[in-house]
C-alpha cells in the first residue's frame, strides 16, 4: 500500500520526461484543492494527512518496483523506461516542503488542503496517492460531521465495514468517521489501530443459532450481563421486546440493567415509540433504544423531527461510502514554477467553466475571527502578503469585490508538515483531530446560521489570476 | 488487512458467547447473498473471491490482535474477553468447507455467490470481510461490464485511482474493473499485483511546466515518439489538437505515428467530430480519439447514439466508487445448524419484506443451457436434490410456479473452493475470469434480449422455506 508504485502511470511517464527534459529537479508548487462542496453542503473537514505522511515516510521504490517498470514495454516492444532512468528512481527520495491544515479543519471549496513546494519530479510523482488519500478521507469526515449534527446529542456508531469499498475503504472510513464526530466503531482493527472506541453487540445469526429467541438472549446475558443490548427484530421486534424484558428482569435479579435493545428494521418511528413505551412500563428506563438500518441523512433528520425516542444510531453504508455522493472532487494543480533565470512563473489551467479554472500563485488561506465567531477566508499569495484589512474578490465572479466584517483575530490554515523531506510536524492524537472539528463546525455554524460566510480571493492574487487568464485569450 | 481484528466487533462477542454456551464447534452453514441487482440492471459479475482466498490463508491472531483484545473493557470495567476465550482465539485455524462462484460468473439476486459450512464460531467470524470483499469487488466487476456494454468495440481504460474510496479501493477496484471488461488500468501497483495491463501518457500539469504547449508536446514526443498520446485541452482543444498535429508532422519525418488526442473537457460529441475531421483533413486517420471526463453510462449511451467518433474511453469516478450506486446489498446468513442429536436445522431470518427473509437449508444453484444460451437458475437444496425437469417458483412470489424452457445442458454454480480448511481450488489466471465474464454476459444477454430469463427456488426447498415462517407465524 505505501509503495510509490500506487500512482497513475502518466505520473511515471511524464517524470521520465521531465528527467529527460532536465526539469526534472525545478522548484515548482501543486496545491491540493477541492471545487464543490459535498453533499450539497457549505463545508468539509480535512482529512488524511496522517496517511500521507505515512505514505512520504516509505516512500521508496523497491528492486521488485523496478523489475514491474523494466518490464513495461512500449506499443514498439521497446522499455517504456530506459535503464538509467530507473537507476535514477532507485535512490529517489522526497525532499519536499509540504504545507497542510491539520485534520478535523473546516475548509472550503477553492482552499488549498496542502501545498506540495519541491523538485518538479517528486511534486508530480506524490498527486494521485495524495488525492486519493485526502478526497477520500476528507469526503467521509464531512459525512460524518452532518450525520452528528443530525444526531445532536445522540451518539452516532459507524458500522460500515460490510459494505465499505474494500477492506482499506473501511478502517480510513472508521478513521475519517471518528475524526468527523462519531463516539466509536464497529470495526476492531480500526479501533486496534487508530485508537478508536469499539461497539457491538449481536447480530441476527445469533438470535438464529439458538433454539428460540428467549434461549438466545439469555445465554447472551449470560456472557455479557453488564453490556447487553438486545437486537429485538429477528423474528417480530415487539414480541422480541417482551422476550428482552424477560432477560432484563434476570439481569436486574444479578445486579444489572439492560443496557439497549437494538432494532434493524420496520417503521422506526412507530417502532422506537411503542419500544420506549413498553420499556418504560415495566421500569427499563434506563435501557436505550439503538437503531440501525439503512439509516441516512434524510431518515434521521424525519426520524429527529417526528421526535423518536432513539438513543443510539449506528450509521453504516450511508457514511462510509457517503452514498449520495461518493467521491470529492479533488484536484492537484501546478500553480508555480521557477523559470530558467530563478523567478517563480505562475501557472494555470483554464476551462470553460469558471469554477475549474485554477489559481495561479503560492498561497495560503487566511481565516478570520470575530471573538469565537469565524467571519470569512481569504486566499492570499505568500509572495505578495495580505492587508489587515484585505480587499477580495469572490472565488467564481471576480468581479464581486467584498471587505471583511469586524474581526479581532486571524489564522494561516496551512502549517508546515515537512522541510525539505523532514516532517516537522508534531503527530497529533485523533482525539485532538476530533475536537478540533467540533470546535470549528461550532465555530462557523455560529456564522453561518445568520450571515454569509465570507470566502474569496485577496485582491492582488485575483488581479494575478485575471492578467493570466487575458494573456492566454489573447495569444488564441 | 489481513488480520482477523479486520471484522465486527459483534462476531467477536458472538464468538465468545457461542463458545461460552459450547455452541463454538457446532457445524453450521452460512450463505452470502445480495437481494437486488444493483444499478437497476438484471445480473451481476461475481468477483473478489481470490481476496477471500487470500484472507483465509492468512486467518490467525497475532499476539499484538489478542493484546489489543484483552485491553477491551466493558462499561463495568471488566474485561470485553476472558483469557482463556483468548488463549482460544490464539490457535484458531479456519477448518471450514467453503464453496463459491469462480470468479467472472454471471449471477444473480438470491443465490448464493458463497457457501460457509463449519464450526460456527469460524462461520461467524468470516461474516464481515467476506461481505466487505465480495460486495465491493461484484459490485465494480459488475459495473465495469456494464461500461464496456456501451463502449462495445471500444475500449474502456479504468482511471479512477485519484478518486477511489482509499488504496484498496483503487486497487481492488481496478482489479474487480479489469475482470468485468476493462482493458486496461492507469495504476501501476495494480498492474503490478494482479497482472493488468496499464495506460497512461501525461496530464495537464506536463503542458503547464513548459512555456508552451507546443514545447510540451514536443517535449513528451522526445520521450515517447511510439507511444505518443497529447492531451490537448489545457488550454484550448481547437488549437490544442493543431499544436498535436504540428508534433504529429515531426513524429512521421520519424518514422512514428501519433498515437492519439485526448480530451478532458467540453461537449464531447461536438468536439471529437471536429478533432476527427482536422485530423483526418491532416491524414492523421490512424491517430486515436480518447476521451475522460467525468463520465459515466449515461454521458457514454449519449455520445455512442450520436456516433461521436470516440475509440477509447478512459473512465474514473463514476466506475471505481460505483458513483449511481456505491454499495452491494449482499448479506451473510445463517441457513441450517446441526442440533444436538446432528440433524440438521433450517434457519431463516424473517422480515415485513418478503425479499429479506432469508432462504433455509444448504444449497446449491443450478443453471440450464439451450446450446451457447442461458436459459435459467434454480436454487435447489442440497439435501433434497434437484430433478432434471425441476418445478420451480418465483424467488418473490411463492405462489408463481414455472417451468424450465427446453435445455441441453447443466451445470452447479457453486464449486468446491475449501475443504476441511484446505484450498482445494486450482487458481485462475484474471485473464481466464475476465474471459469467463465475457462469455458468460454473452450467453446471458442471448437470452434475455428475447424472452424472460427463468430464476427461481426448486419447489421442495421452496416448500420447507414456507412451511418456516408459517412455524413461526404460529408461534406469535
Amino acid at each position: 500500500m505505501h509503495s510509490p508504485l500506487l500512482t497513475d502511470l502518466y505520473q511515471l511517464t511524464m517524470a521520465y520526461g521531465y528527467w529527460q527534459a532536465n526539469l526534472h529537479e525545478r522548484d515548482a508548487v501543486f496545491q491540493l484543492v477541492f471545487r464543490q462542496h459535498p453533499f450539497g453542503g457549505n463545508y468539509a473537514i480535512s482529512c488524511g494527512l496522517a496517511s500521507v505522511i505515512e505514505v512520504i515516510e516509505h516512500f521508496s521504490f523497491q528492486e521488485t518496483d523496478l523489475a514491474y517498470l523494466a518490464s513495461l514495454k512500449t506499443p514498439q516492444n521497446q522499455p517504456l523506461f530506459p535503464r538509467q532512468f530507473l537507476d535514477y528512481l532507485k535512490t529517489l527520495k522526497i525532499t519536499c516542503d509540504i504545507d497542510a491544515m491539520p485534520e478535523g479543519t473546516v475548509v472550503f471549496a477553492n482552499e488549498p488542503l496542502l501545498r506540495v513546494q519541491g523538485p518538479l519530479l517528486q511534486a508530480q510523482l506524490l498527486e494521485s496517492i495524495l488525492l486519493n488519500l485526502i478526497n477520500f478521507q476528507t469526503l467521509i469526515a464531512t459525512k460524518a460531521a452532518r450525520i452528528v449534527a443530525i444526531a445532536k446529542e445522540d451518539e452516532v456508531l459507524e458500522f460500515g465495514l460490510r459494505r465499505a469499498q474494500g477492506p482499506d475503504g473501511a478502517l480510513s472510513a472508521s478513521r475519517a468517521a471518528f475524526i468527523g464526530g462519531c463516539t466509536a466503531t464497529s470495526n476492531v482493527l480500526a479501533g486496534k489501530l487508530y485508537d478508536i472506541p469499539v461497539r457491538g453487540t449481536h447480530s441476527h445469526s445469533w438470535v438464529s443459532a439458538f433454539d428460540n429467541e428467549l434461549a438466545a438472549f439469555e445465554h447472551f446475558a449470560q456472557s455479557y450481563p453488564g453490556n447487553c443490548v438486545l437486537l429485538v427484530d429477528t423474528y417480530d421486534t415487539l414480541a422480541g421486546v417482551k422476550n428482552a424484558m424477560i432477560v432484563g428482569h434476570q439481569l436486574r435479579a444479578r445486579g444489572y440493567d439492560l443496557q439497549g435493545v437494538r432494532l434493524d428494521s420496520g417503521d422506526l418511528d412507530t417502532l422506537s415509540k411503542a419500544v420506549r413505551h413498553m420499556l418504560d412500563d415495566q421500569g427499563f428506563q434506563q435501557t436505550k433504544i439503538v437503531v440501525s438500518n439503512s439509516l441516512d441523512e434524510t431518515t434521521m433528520r424525519t426520524l429527529k423531527a417526528a421526535h423518536a425516542p432513539i438513543d443510539i444510531w449506528g450509521v453504516g453504508t450511508n457514511l462510509v461510502t457517503a452514498y449520495d455522493s461518493p467521491a470529492l472532487d479533488g484536484v492537484y494543480k501546478l500553480s508555480a514554477i521557477k523559470n530558467e533565470s530563478g523567478a517563480w512563473d505562475y501557472k494555470l489551467k483554464l476551462s470553460e467553466q469558471t469554477i475549474k479554472v485554477s489559481t495561479p500563485g503560492i498561497y495560503q488561506v487566511r481565516r478570520f475571527f470575530a471573538g469565537d465567531v469565524m467571519v470569512g477566508d481569504i486566499l492570499y499569495d505568500k509572495q505578495f502578503g495580505i492587508a489587515d484589512e484585505p480587499d477580495a474578490v469572490d472565488f467564481a465572479h471576480a468581479a464581486q469585490s467584498f471587505k471583511l466584517p469586524v474581526h479581532s483575530d486571524m489564522q494561516d490554515l496551512l502549517i508546515p508538515i515537512y522541510r525539505a523531506g523532514r516532517c516537522v510536524f508534531a503527530r497529533e492524537s485523533i482525539h485532538d483531530m476530533r475536537a478540533r472539528a467540533k470546535v470549528q463546525r461550532q465555530k462557523f455554524s455560529a456564522t453561518y446560521a445568520d450571515q454569509p460566510y465570507h470566502l474569496g480571493i485577496e485582491l492582488k492574487l485575483s488581479e494575478i489570476k485575471q492578467q493570466l487568464i487575458s494573456a492566454f485569450m489573447q495569444a488564441k
